[in-house]
């Protein structure tokens, strides 16, 4: 959807707190927070409860990314004074309404689900999945719907997620009435996702093959300096591919200056461009951007101002779904008393 | 197991409010939990979430039998003061205990569950099952395990449900650690179930084939009357079958002279004893057992009143879930804050 209009509207998003974040969520959706806090509603969320849906044999990984996620956040320039930053599970609201959601959905239309069932033979469980993991996206159709976010911004792959969510909504409001959840709309970032400095997969936690918003200069350099390029392109009058190239795909992705960028990838093809050369201007550019990034992370080192911060804007979120679910109990009319 | 050593202990028990309760709950149950009340700390529960997984659209039923379990509960001699009787939706720490729960079972593990499968069946659901109806014994987890209950009376039937609870249990205790949850025994019921007046299947509110406690005289008095009983017993000196005969079935849980009763079968085994007769002794019985129980269940026809006593329950039985909830964050390391 394009949001040419420029009405402010609600949005939900934010990230499973598993590992610190790396360029790859900067390019693919932490800099379009930062752009977004300030025409909309944003509500960002440390989604701790469905990082634990995969990661629940490993607590103290997801309780200390929830830490770091947070400082990631704040680096990047995400503003708790624009933007609601809460933690999932600390707004216990989000458990109910997933609990009324669950009658609305089968078992056979979770195990449809395309992003889940590939999520399932990537992490092996194949015939032993947990059922918080089969039924994760019931629980993101409350983290949307307990804030009335009509914006998700999500990526491809999550397009069948956020259909649940509306498939959810259409029944309660036939089966319970309109009037208190809002179907949502995707906002597909711009771009798609960043390739890991391996070129194999795109750039994760788990593969080792990002480079972190936190990652030290040195570190950076390093990265930068492996990253892998055209393997045949061994002399500097060597022709090379631009396809495959982890580099350019960076830089496509970082360098501002596109027409220069467009030159650069014509003489690296027919030959007389360095790896060298490529690779210092990119760890130049990325060096640039992140230095004022770890700045403002190493600002809030402070454990009790996060922590202040994260609960005060927690507190935020869960007056609102506090809100939604009385009416949820409402609707459905079972609220009993107030 | 039995309960030899009188240490107070702590049980969890309830119904799902689909309809008022009737004899099938006061032999099997309610009879149980007034006795029990003076012995042990009683939590009963008013299982609404878990009604809702079966009768989401039915939500104004659901909600209309949350007053009448507790009138029900009232009029058996169930003391507020006594037992802590509660509305488990209005617990909500109930349903983030089971978003924890969710991680440590497996779907195939809830698919092969027998009870569940059987009402899988009954109701037709098959292909369809919603993920709340599949999940619901893990919700049963957090109700036993939030009052760390060590007793829950249950029928044969529901002891693959009770083991679900026990394995989770176990699992949260390796995984994080021992010391906050406790495995529950299963209490059985002495009577097992009570046969439906028709003969057919037990007694059930669906099958509309019960006495409920709530009937009127009159309605006790053509419902023991139309008792199924033998059908070739068709003249007082006919021999008469005790097989399948409600009346008996009856008389069996009610009549409390066992030896009087011993002769009156050998009487009607051999022929000479009348259903009219028979019917007649039950229909005494019956009136004379659910006569007070009226009276005591018309004294509390203010709906306020009604209100009142929930929610001071709910409240009680919310504080103790409400520890137990931070304990569990705890002991997986999600406290974040306090």
């Amino acid at each position: 959807m394009t949001l040419a209009n420029r009405e402010k509207k609600i949005v939900l998003t934010g990230d499973r707190p598993t590992g610190p974040l790396h360029l790859g969520h900067y390019v693919g959706s932490l800099q379009n927070r930062v752009e977004m806090q300030d025409r909309h509603e944003c509500f960002i969320m440390i989604a701790d409860t469905q990082a634990m849906s995969d990661y629940f044999e490993k607590p103290e990984l997801v309780a200390r990314s929830v830490r770091e996620v947070f400082k990631d956040y704040i680096a990047v320039g995400i503003s708790p004074k624009k933007s609601t930053i809460f933690v999932q599970s600390k707004v216990p609201e989000l458990f109910e309404l997933t609990s009324y959601y669950m009658n609305l959905v089968t078992v056979a239309r979770l195990e449809r689900n395309p992003t889940v069932k590939s999520e399932i033979q990537q992490k092996g469980f194949e015939s032993s999945v947990p059922a918080g993991f089969l039924c994760y996206p019931v629980s993101q159709a409350s983290d949307i719907t307990a804030f009335k976010a009509s914006i998700v911004p999500v990526g491809e792959d999550q397009l069948p997620l956020l259909e649940i969510t509306n498939e959810i909504v259409r029944r309660f409001n036939r089966m319970y009435g309109e009037g208190v959840l809002v179907e949502a709309q995707a906002l597909l970032g711009k771009v798609d996702r960043l390739v890991g400095i391996d070129g194999k997969a795109k750039a994760s936690k788990s593969m080792n093959n990002a480079i972190f918003l936190s990652d030290s200069p040195e570190i950076i350099r390093e990265k930068v300096f492996s990253m892998y390029t055209d393997p045949n392109h061994i002399q500097v009058s060597d022709p090379g591919r631009i396809e495959g190239n982890v580099v350019f795909a960076y830089l496509d992705a970082f360098f501002e200056d596109k027409e220069e960028l467009q030159s650069m990838k014509k003489r690296y093809e027919k030959g007389g461009l360095g790896d060298v050369t490529l690779k210092s201007l990119l760890n130049e550019i990325l060096q640039k951007l992140l230095s004022p990034i770890r700045e403002r992370r190493q600002s809030i080192e402070e454990e009790k101002e996060i922590l202040e911060i994260l609960k005060a804007g927690t507190e935020r979120a869960r007056e609102i779904a506090r809100k939604t679910t009385e009416q949820v109990r409402e609707a459905i009319g079972i609220q009993y008393w107030a």
